[in-house]
């Protein structure tokens, strides 16, 4: 029997992203958002939920475009300050001592220190409640050659990306390897 | 210098979620998808980005729910079948030896062995390109007891969910506690 918890947003896991923009001025700003999921393979898509009431928000609004960092596990403590202030009154990378770098795709900085980085123009934007959910075109990933296996992709247990849980408000890092998509449910197969 | 790896769905991690729905003749049906995400606090919806070419896209569009559904990583080689085989050829509840629940709330089936079930109703749905994008509104998360913790939460290290690394094809399990959300970043505030 299943205890009923709800109408609650509770998805495990959700990831940590940073979120990179300009504003009005030209300041690089970042924000910590975990409502994130790739939402389309061609073209490539990620959705990014933020609240209006967010400096991001505004942003994106006027910029067309943002970048998707992932901190790793060594930035915890950054990332969790970034969703903690708003850019409206600080310089969070001044504060933090991160380094923006400019994109030479969309107008928006990444995080020099963050193995991965997600440039994305912007495709378009559904306003569902509280939050809006701003949907990034994926232009190109850029990624730390220390994060990266033999076969030139990033590898999860090199990048160590962290686990954000709702509710709960609880970080976690990355586990053990369990196995192979598309070979683990083989067995299962009876026409394989 | 980070490497540029071109316009590809890198996220990490992305869930691993199996979707579940009624075909038109009222057969339960799963399908593996880790284009999934939070997209609204309130009303608190789920995002879940299905090909056109998928089963459980023509049952969503008829029976306007759908569950989101978290294996923990015992089940991995089912979730893994689940996205394998198409609910058009196969009856996947009967090959695999699990269980469909119905919902009291949608019309959609969940899956007894998991410790996590989402009930959505369908709110809207986005055609982005190969995916199309179905927003559900969350009715209520059904959880296993020996999943919550004292809080009477669903506790990460309980429910065990399963990290999809995309292009890699990997999955991996949740490690690590690192901190607590809204309070490892407090250091760096310099009005706290």
């Amino acid at each position: 029997m299943k205890k009923s918890l709800g109408n609650k947003t509770l998805l495990y896991p959700t990831p940590v992203c940073v979120i990179g923009t300009y504003d009005s001025s030209g300041k690089p700003n970042v924000m910590t958002a975990a409502w994130v999921g790739i939402c389309c393979s061609s073209p490539p898509c990620i959705a990014v939920s933020l609240r209006k009431a967010t400096y991001t928000y505004g942003n994106i609004m006027s910029r067309k475009a943002f970048s998707v960092c992932l901190p790793s596990e060594n930035y915890a403590r950054h990332a969790d300050y970034f969703g903690m202030v708003s850019g409206k009154d600080v310089d969070k990378f001044a504060a933090s001592g991160l380094t923006p770098l400019k994109s030479e795709l969309v107008d928006a900085p990444l995080v020099k220190e963050f193995p991965i980085a997600i440039e994305c123009r912007l495709h378009s934007f559904l306003e569902i409640g509280l939050h809006t959910e701003f949907i990034g075109e994926i232009l190109d990933v850029k990624a730390d050659e220390s994060c990266l296996g033999a076969d030139g992709l990033p590898e999860i247990e090199k990048v160590l990306p962290i686990l954000f849980s709702p509710e709960g408000r609880r970080y976690n890092g990355v586990g053990r390897f369990i196995g192979r998509a598309f070979s683990l449910g083989r067995e299962l197969r009876k026409d394989a």
